[in-house]
């Protein structure tokens, strides 16, 4: 045995004991984590505590400091306990695809049902869609493809998103994604490792915190509020900021509220991202449905470590396409690629072609028709005594029904074929709904929730 | 302050010592393996060592169950310090896609290029394809659709499944993916917990092993070889399997090799899965390239673990459709379904519609042209003086080049014309090559391949 082999072997002996040693501790951590756990239960405390988690977190890397453990593996150990010890909450999560679903079957049965739950606009998609699908296939676009998307469709994205904020974006800028939910996805998975953390103003689209908590990263939730016009603070956000975070979720023209951040607090936003060097991922699929020039978008910043989702769903009435785009920084979009390549090989030929094509369609007639309906929704929410702020965009009303919960308001307008949101689909929002404005039968939506509203013991 | 809230904070004194010793232990254990990993290097050693590890994983479930700590628990934590000391070894992953870009390159600079080096068989898809992407658009498919697919077609893909295998599937069984690719990472991603351990007879396609490491879980290889016939050995396969294995992947008729498992090896491996409770995720997508009968489908057991991958892409050359799917039982494809709400919402309308109408295609045309392809390489690989095993099915010849290293054969192939995946982009097999039968020119790309081969020092 040469002098090396057997130093390994006693460095081995030693790991193996340390390793036995760190086992015993964590039986011992656990079982009083289990004690803990039945103290809270029987004083309804609730399971996690996150001032007291940073406080155990300064600690923990402060020992490491001590003993020239890197930062970073400690915290990865630290996340690793803590996942351990804490049963994630449910948090309602898809609960307006649950209404949806139910909606759907009440339909199957032959009930008329009003759809305001779903943000889908009832518009046809454009015809060049339909033509682009054929196009494609009589071309032959029906080979394999490459993963990041088909360079021609890239490149119109990329001139596109030139043509509106001059961010001098090329090919290599643009991941073609089916939908921007695959975009947040692989934004999410493959720019975040397992203990990160990532800051998620709400209330918002639940696929930001699921898709972080399939990564293993942990989501710090900054509420706004109705009464604060749902303008998040700036210093709740920085309070928010570990020295774990990593990245930031916006998503304005908002879903569910509709809120468009004001340039300053955007501006602010920006500015405390780059001071903590953090990825500000932007979903802002809801871009054309705002009043002209009030959308701001975070690629006018062109800063290194933005990414911006966008798709055709909402636009172009084009939902069931599955068609989406990311565009960043090109180290960020090879860094997306990896997951388009692991999990799709890429999205289907004809589809990139007829979004091709479609861009071709203006969307202005959607917008206007949407506002309408906005305008129609807000007036008899009003009268129905809702609370809400007028959407700056977006196709929702998200209002409070003073007194009431919102799963029961909800269910009770199920029962009389107007099928909306629970607000809990949002976040921590159980006194609201969303209303969507993607029916023509706005109207008659809202007379059945002046009714189910006004008729009920919640009428103040 | 209640005697519980006292108890709590009492008890979180004490989990706040115990992590800090635990970091303290940590730090030492990773100097430890650093100095470990330097005596490595300087002896050539490999960095993983996979009976040491097992070894310690038996200690530390001993230790664990000693002070009542949960076996889940223990093993995740080993799992997670060990993930930490290892850098995971760069595999040559989708080698045969880089090659696959270059010559895309290549040609794109007017060079005519022979492509023997992707899995893409070069015929037309079936018509009915493309009146079914117009017919699901004239229909209106163009709205969200369920993320586990459309019911008709999940109903015909039942019945089609049945048909061949008498497997009593309904709707709830099946789950319509963007590929074969999705359905495979759904499988790894939503049955797998990070640390969990998957085996995978190599040589195969490199998506299991990444998906699965994509997971946090751990591949454990089990090699063929050509001087065994591409046949796994039970023995081996059994050795592969610890207390933390979760799942068996086979895929047959494989890529790269065309072996199809003896149905003795098949219900060895199915009475193995079951005797460890594992998961069998069988990928089938070459089943209809294969000799009548000579296909045994993991369907054909009833396995209650059992989930099987399929495509479009191959048999029915829809490659750039992005279409294919898993057929499992319900509870299994209720799991993966999350993978596709998370990731895509689900599959685009009018794609679904076209597969449902290419079903009708008959892809016997297709089938019997890759067999007489398969036949023109065998012998001209034969006359070149390749050592291979003949073919069962699917649509490849791998082959080892005598004394030659399958990269450098693959580079002198390319700079002459012919395109060739190179044996590493599917495990330890550096000196093989994979030859694709997708192409009409198969001879010009033996004659270049024998040219390379026979004029070089590698002739023996």
């Amino acid at each position: 045995m040469s002098g090396d082999a057997a130093e390994i072997k006693r460095l081995r002996r030693r790991i193996d004991d340390v390793t036995l040693s760190m086992v015993r501790l964590l039986g011992e951590r656990v079982e009083i984590s289990t004690r803990i756990g039945n103290a809270k239960q029987h004083d309804r405390l609730p399971v996690v505590d996150e001032s007291r988690e940073s406080d155990l977190r300064e600690r923990v890397l402060r020992e490491a400091a001590s003993v020239g453990l890197s930062k970073d593996i400690a915290a990865r150990f630290l996340s690793h306990l803590i996942n351990e010890s804490v049963v994630v909450e449910s948090d309602g999560g898809s609960a307006h695809l649950a209404v949806f679903g139910r909606a759907k079957a009440m339909e199957a049965e032959g009930r008329d049902i009003i759809h305001m739950e779903v943000g889908e606009p009832d518009f046809d998609p454009p015809a060049y869609a339909g033509s682009g699908l054929l196009e494609g296939f009589r071309a032959g676009l029906t080979r394999y493809g490459l993963p990041a998307g088909d360079p021609r469709l890239r490149g119109a994205l990329a001139e596109d998103v030139n043509g509106r904020y001059r961010a001098g974006m090329g090919v290599d800028n643009i991941l073609v994604t089916p939908g921007a939910r695959f975009a947040v996805f692989a934004a999410i998975t493959t720019l975040l490792e397992p203990g990160d953390e990532i800051v998620i103003v709400e209330p918002a689209w639940p696929a930001y915190r699921e898709a972080a908590l399939y990564r293993d990263a942990k989501p710090h939730i900054v509420r706004t509020t109705l009464e604060d016009g749902w303008e998040p603070s700036l210093d709740e956000m920085e309070n928010a900021i570990t020295s774990q975070t990593r990245m930031v979720v916006l998503s304005y023209p908002s879903n569910p509220t509709g809120k468009i951040l004001p340039r300053r607090v955007l501006d602010g936003v920006m500015e405390m991202a780059a001071r903590h060097d953090l990825y500000v991922l932007s979903d802002e699929i809801y871009r054309d449905y705002a009043a002209r020039g009030a959308h701001r978008s975070v690629l006018e910043y062109s800063y290194p470590r933005g990414i911006v989702t966008q798709s055709f769903s909402k636009s172009h009435a084009m939902m069931g396409f599955r068609i989406g785009y990311a565009a960043a920084p090109a180290d960020i979009i090879k860094k997306m690629t990896s997951a388009s390549a692991l999990c799709l090989t890429g999205v289907a030929g004809v589809i990139q072609h007829a979004a091709l094509r479609a861009m071709k369609h203006d969307v202005s007639a959607n917008v206007r028709e949407i506002r309408r309906r906005l305008d129609v929704i807000s007036d008899m929410a009003r009268k129905t005594g809702l609370e809400f702020v007028e959407p700056d965009g977006a196709m929702y009303v998200f209002a409070r029904v003073p007194g009431a919960d919102g799963m029961q308001v909800v269910e009770e307008c199920l029962k009389r074929g107007l099928a909306l949101a629970p607000g809990s689909g949002f976040g921590h929002y159980p006194e609201f709904i969303r209303i969507s404005a993607g029916t023509s039968r706005v109207k008659s939506g809202m007379n059945i929730l002046h009714d189910v509203v006004g008729g009920s013991r919640w009428k103040r």
